[in-house]
């Protein structure tokens, strides 16, 4: 097995994955666990780590920890405070924030990043940033810019220029997802046992993205094309999808143009089912995209690990130890 | 006391209000129970209205018994096929359906509305079309012209000329308030106990009506402003209801231009405290509005019942058994 260099962790807050990585960024192994920042229990932080990467602390101690996302926030282990855009790899790996855990070892944190719109408005991410540089590393399309879309309970749209982050917008769409269906009379009217539709997702894509009236209007079209026998039962929660992510687009597609970047298609960052479910909407409303390619969040660690100098410092300390 | 003349029943989803009513549209006695479509046990909506309105059912049975709202609908005691648009007094009181009831004697349903829109998708209501002629009897501007906004779980607009409906657009703010504050992360960030926060919902109402990015990422802003100590925690309900109040009239105010319809001002119609909230919404983005009077169920329920021969038949049938 080739020398491990970085533990790298894509702590969220359902779920955490631990990548262990060797020379030229590649991952040698692969953890996970349901241990995201909400379910770690009194603060055990330190305990969860273990858990989830115990092996690996043992084997080599003077490997680097790295971890990115909410991790990093108020509700996780420490807050390592937003870096505002635009942000780059060199912003990043200067502001890491280290927690120091047993033996005198140090984890280190990726702070998110932040922009305040000209209304006053702030937006955020934590734990994406790292994703985009991972997956910039691939793609090197632009000399370093394009659009990036992760889709996710809370949807984020990343302009990257020049290799900096320099404009975030954060839709509600998955979060919005799961509780029309679980909680509103739109989810009282989806049968048990659905299947996926994708007639249904089509038009709900189509009709978000070309009427000009608002999501709490639109959302009542899933009610009543039903009664009016114009969308099966079956069909409701794919269209809502269709909507919700319809709705994105076209939002998107608003901000962009007020703000008007050069950019040439789109990069997917996510979940595979999530991803495809996106490159079919964009499709739709004549947008092209490309997915990025699989650990871009342990690829985006590498690259901030290797900026900040812990590769470099730890390389060096292990060489002289041998 | 005077003669009853109509036993007006405005029954909705959840809740059922009963008005004992006599000549001119006088109230003389009003009942109300939670016995809504959804809450009627085993489909006994016979037993429903005799427990609702029991005693008066006694008294006279002759007294004709006139329904609007959900109970009209699919799930409710009979489903009253809506009648299109453009619809007014002559169009509802042609299409009363009849159920009936013991003693041979007839409860009588109004029918809902529909539209549907260029684009094909139909919008609906049930109820909201009694109310809204209820409300032309006391305003009677604009020779029984209007635009009228009931808001509620699902807010509805509605366009009337010349005593018809004409146009209806439905916002499901009402709703999506309650699972957001229910269920959603923006929920989890409201403290118990909070107080009524009058500049948060303000800036709810101004930011979504200025704000030309759609519901999905406005909402976003609920929980990045509190992040960055930019809205207090116990303000970020008020600032939601802003926000979807401040959508919904941003969205009605762009469908509204483009059919160019000549109107002025609005009319709420619905709950005290809710119109109160869209009024203070509406005169800070420059619309003047005024509310309904009263029992608009009632009166629209009376005036439907005077247009089908309701009263008239009755009253003539009690004089010859007198």
């Amino acid at each position: 097995m080739p020398t491990p260099k970085l533990i790298a962790l894509d702590w969220g807050t359902t779920s955490a994955r631990a990548y262990l990585m060797a020379e030229e960024s590649e991952v040698i192994g692969q953890r996970s666990a349901p241990l995201g920042v909400l379910n770690v229990k009194d603060g055990d932080f330190e305990g969860a780590l273990l858990e989830l990467c115990g092996p690996w602390l043992m084997v080599r101690t003077e490997t680097p920890i790295l971890a990115s996302g909410m991790i990093g926030s108020r509700q996780g282990w420490a807050e390592a405070p937003y870096v505002s855009c635009p942000a780059g790899m060199a912003e990043l790996s200067a502001h890491l924030l280290p927690v120091e855990i047993a033996r005198r070892r140090k984890l280190w944190i990726v702070p998110g990043v932040s922009i305040t719109a000209p209304d006053g408005i702030p937006d955020v991410m934590r734990g994406e940033e790292t994703q985009i540089f991972g997956a910039l590393t691939f793609a090197e399309r632009q000399q370093g810019s394009g659009l990036f879309v992760l889709p996710g309970t809370h949807s984020k749209w990343v302009r990257v220029v020049d290799g900096r982050i320099v404009w975030i917008r954060t839709f509600m769409t998955g979060e919005l997802y799961s509780i029309l269906v679980a909680h509103s009379i739109l989810g009282k009217l989806i049968p048990t046992g659905e299947a996926p539709d994708a007639d249904a997702f089509e038009r709900g894509v189509n009709h978000a993205h070309n009427d000009p009236f608002g999501l709490s209007s639109l959302l009542f079209s899933a009610r009543t094309l039903p009664l009016f026998d114009k969308l099966p039962a079956t069909g409701i929660a794919d269209y809502l999808s269709g909507l919700l992510i319809g709705h994105e687009i076209y939002t998107a597609e608003r901000a962009l143009n007020a703000i008007r970047p050069a950019f040439d298609g789109v990069t997917l960052v996510g979940e595979t089912a999530l991803v495809r479910n996106y490159q079919r909407a964009l499709t739709l409303v004549g947008w092209s995209s490309t997915s990025a390619p699989a650990f871009p969040a342990a690829s985006g660690l590498w690259r901030i690990a290797e900026k900040a100098g812990l590769l470099g410092e730890r390389v060096e300390k292990s060489v002289s130890l041998a």
